[in-house]
Order: C-alpha cells, then structure tokens, then sequence
C-alpha cells in the first residue's frame, strides 16, 4: 500500500462541514465566520515515552486527539478542524483500521473535521495540530486571572499519574484508571460554558502544581491551595494514604480530564449551575493572592514536575 | 535546560503581527479578515529519510518550513502562521541556535508568525503544520485543469534529486544543486501571482511525473508533454546525456522550488509576465488532453516514483 492508497483508504473521511475542503489538495481550506478568531495548538505523542509500547491502536488515536482538544477546552474555543502527522514504523493495516476509526469516533463526538495530514515511515509517533473558532476576545487566558479568585479544577486529581506508575511498576491499573490514562475526556464543553465566567484557565498536562504555576506567572499573582480540599478518586485517596506522596497528584500530570481555571468570587454559583448542568463535580481548591508564590497548605516537601527533557 | 526554558530561549519570537496571542498559552489566537479563507498543511521531516543525517542545523530549520511553504505557494495563498512539532534527542543549544536562527530568517522573510508548538525527546523529527489566507474560492486547486490549458513548471526539474543521488553515492554535490537540495526556496510569490491565471496548480514534492498524475486524476483529464521541453539545469542536462536516465527529472522529487501549473491558452501570455515580472524562467511543457492519461513524448520506459513506504 502506497501513502496516497493508505490516505484514501484510512483518512479520506466524508466532510462534515461542507465549507471546508479537506484532504486531497497541497493544503486544506477553511472559511470562519467574521468576528470570530481561530485557536490552535500542536502535540506529538511519542511511542515509550507518552504512551507505553503495547498501547491499542484504538487509544493512541483517542489520547493523540484528546490532548490536543484538551487545550482548546483551556481556551473555551469550539473544535473547528485537525491536521494529522503520522510517524509509523510500517503498514499495519490492523493497527492502522483501530487508530482510523477511533479516531473518527472522537472527532466525530467532537464535531472536528481532519482536514490534512502526512504520513512518514519511522519510529510510531502522532503529531496533531488542532483549530478552534472562539468570539473575539474572549479566550480563556492564562495571563488574567485576578487577585481574589477562586481556584477550581474539573473531575479528579491524579488518576492518570497513578495508572502510568503501576504500568511501570509492571502492575495492572484499574479499568477506571486506565480509562483516564488512556481515554481521557477532553473538557471541551466546560471550556465552553466557562467562557465569560472564569478569569483564566489551563489544562492539566504537567502536574496541577505546574499548570497553576502557569497561570500565576502569566498573570503575575500568587495562590493559596489546601491539599485537603483537591478533589481525589478513591483510587487516589487510599495510594496516598499508604504512601503520603502527595506528589503524584500534585506533579503526576496527564490529568487530560481536568481544566484548572480561576473565577471571580461573583461568578462561583455559576460554576456550580454549569457543574450540575454538565454532571460534572468541579471543586474550589484555593484563592489566588497577591504575593507572587504558590503556597500549598498541608504540603511539607517540594515535588518535582514532569520533564520534557 | 526544561521544555520552558527551551521554548523562551529559541522560539518565543517578537509577534510580526499584533492580531495575534503566540507562544506562551494552551493556544495561539489568530484572527482573519472576513472574505478571506485558509489554507493549512502539514509537513514532517525524519532525520535519515527526508535529510542526511549530517545536514546542519540550519537546513534542517530552512527545509522543514520551506516545503510547508510550497504547499501554500500551491494554492496561491498568503503565509500567515505556523506551528512547530520538534521532537530532539537531546538538548543541544548549538543545534537549537543554528536551528532557530534560519527558521526565523525564513519565516521573516516570507512574513509567516511561529504561533505554538512541542517539544519532545525522540529521534530527530519536525513537524511544521502551516497556515495562510486567500480570497474565498479562488484557490489554486488540483482538481481544477481543463482540457487545452498549456502546463508550465517554474525554474528547473531534478536538481535535488541529483543532489540526493550523488550523497547517497557518497559523492559531493555542487553548491547550485546542494542549495536546491537543502534550502529550496518556495514559489509563494509566484502562486499568488498565478490566482485567476491558472486553473491548477501543485507543488512538485513526489516527482513531476507523480504530482502531475495529482492534477490529472483529480481533474478527470490526461495530458501530453515532452521531455525535451522539460527545462534542466546544465548539471541535470549533462548526467542525462551520460546516464540517458530520464527517470530522475521525473520521479526524483524534492523539487520545492517548482510549481507546476496548467492555464487556458488565453493566459500564456500573463504567465509569461510574471515569468518577467518575478526572474524566474516558466516553461511550457505540455497540454491537457481529453483522454485520461498522461503521455511523455521521448520517453521509451516507466519510472517509479517515490514512495513513502
């Protein structure tokens, strides 16, 4: 199978919005509506290294695009359409059948249309770049949240961390664990409802305390969180009852469930309202203060965050 | 040196444009006139498959934006941003300042803005994911070439893939074909000029043979050219002359400073004004025919165009 055969056959989707063209073409086409502006953000996932070597076909795919989506659910943007760069070591049309259709399942459930891509031979690797519309200038920042806001953050901490640290302890993660390793949700339509409520908002990749760092060094405040009040499975709770390592939660990253975001203290029973709403639990963490520094209460040693390199 | 450090360092670059937010959130946030449409594309390069492994940094940066560059000069677009998915196998900063250095100058040059990116540990690989803007619905599409236009190709064919042949011999090629080979330049201004001259147009990545086949399968149209009006630098002339090995032209590839398009016979003459107008020669090839196949005249055996896997 040659890559044109291999692009037909796996990745030449019906369009879904016929004021595209898509693949077929030396680029794609897209009109938006005027006063809107696009969002777009680009993530590779790597073979060994962002996900372990016998993962299915089916949740690379589902993981390759969910992180991606995960940043425009930080932005409050609304899926538009994706590129796809696939690195694969050779055709394996099985393998290739389980990645196409788990990949046209999410994009359909989150109405985003691929509408280009490439395909190169080498180590297995994905490389999506996603683009969302949003109304002008109301994009969830990370530089804006204000001193006085409450903290909140979506679902639960840590799930996906503790899944990834049994696997490499050669265990077997729960189901619900590996669901959020694996499959994770990408909070596209809280992002959404977020927008014009919260002051500012990221995604949890690299660990909570990272991610929150983002925000207060962008926004130039600090923050007070309690580690008691961090929203936590059962799972979770009783590994850090065992072992006190509160820094798998606060550090673990991959929490593709999770936004983080700030909101005014006039805009907290929104939240609640959207939280019932989406059947989503979304819970206060802590304040954003003044002093430059992210205090974390009940925290008594320093965790060390994911490193790229 | 983090992921964060590295992104400050070398790619967090002054905005070219102040319409838009680049690196530094969960998205790049970009706005576009209304009546305008965009055009996007991905491109990546391996290390070993797409370039040498002893390529410098420089080319490397040059040739991953360039041939996303191509794609757009295709449709006749005008750059606008781009995205970088860049996985290293470890943080060398004389590479990475080499590297960042001639992406910049070639993204100044044809006035294109870095909006976001990853970065990842991995074998050497770049993913570049352009975008530019065009009036709506006047694209420099494959699918649009009519019988009787006349089809042109820009500057001469082959050069690159001599290069390639003669590193892969372990022969050094001259600086002309190096050039071509390692840092083409992309006919953006050239496909702009084209929009509402020429019916079709593509990028000749594949091979001129294979891409021109693009245009003609995607147009449901044959065509009829001649090798001896094929233009060829003197180096191409005089390894044909020796090797009589036509297939190299043909179905050599790399070729990112050819465009090769097709126009009704009333517009030779505008061609031939940009030709002027822009110092690059533009050579009339061949004709579009009724009969769905393409002939090349003089030529007596069937090459094989590359192939991706």
């Amino acid at each position: 199978m040659n890559e044109f055969d291999l692009i037909e056959k796996y990745f030449n989707w019906k369009s879904l919005n016929s004021d595209m063209l898509g693949v077929g073409d030396d680029c794609a086409l897209i009109s938006i509506q005027s006063q809107h502006q696009l969002a777009t953000s680009v993530d590779t996932l790597i073979e060994g290294v962002h996900f372990p070597k016998n993962t299915s076909a089916h949740d690379v795919a589902h993981k390759a695009l969910a992180v991606n989506l995960s940043d425009l659910a930080a932005m409050g943007a609304t899926p538009l359409y994706f590129t796809l760069a696939l690195t694969l070591p050779n055709i394996n049309e099985s393998w290739l059948k389980g990645f196409s259709s788990s990949l046209k399942t999410l994009s359909k459930k989150y109405n985003i249309q691929l509408v280009g891509g490439d395909t190169t031979k080498g180590a297995l690797s994905i490389t999506i770049n996603v683009t969302g519309v949003l109304p002008k200038n109301q994009a969830l920042l990370r530089s804006s949240a204000k001193v006085g806001d409450a903290i909140f953050v979506s679902n639960t901490i840590g799930d996906a961390a503790l899944a990834w640290q049994q696997i490499q302890n050669n265990k077997t993660p729960s189901s619900a664990l590996l669901k959020k390793f694996n499959t994770p949700e990408p909070q596209v339509a809280l992002g959404q409802k977020l927008l014009g409520v919260a002051n500012s908002c990221i995604d949890v990749s690299d660990g909570l305390e990272q991610d929150l760092s983002h925000i207060l060094n962008q926004s130039s405040v600090g923050a007070r969180i309690n580690l008691t009040d961090i929203p936590l499975s059962d799972e979770v709770s009783n590994y850090i009852e065992q072992t006190n390592d509160w820094c798998l939660p606060l550090s673990g990253g991959d929490d593709y469930y999770v936004l983080c975001f700030t909101v005014p203290e006039t805009h907290i029973e929104a939240v609640q309202s959207i939280g019932e709403e989406l059947g989503i639990s979304l819970t206060k963490i802590g304040v954003i203060t003044k002093n430059k520094h992210l205090e974390i209460k009940g925290l008594n040693k320093t965790c060390t965050s994911y490193q790229h390199f």
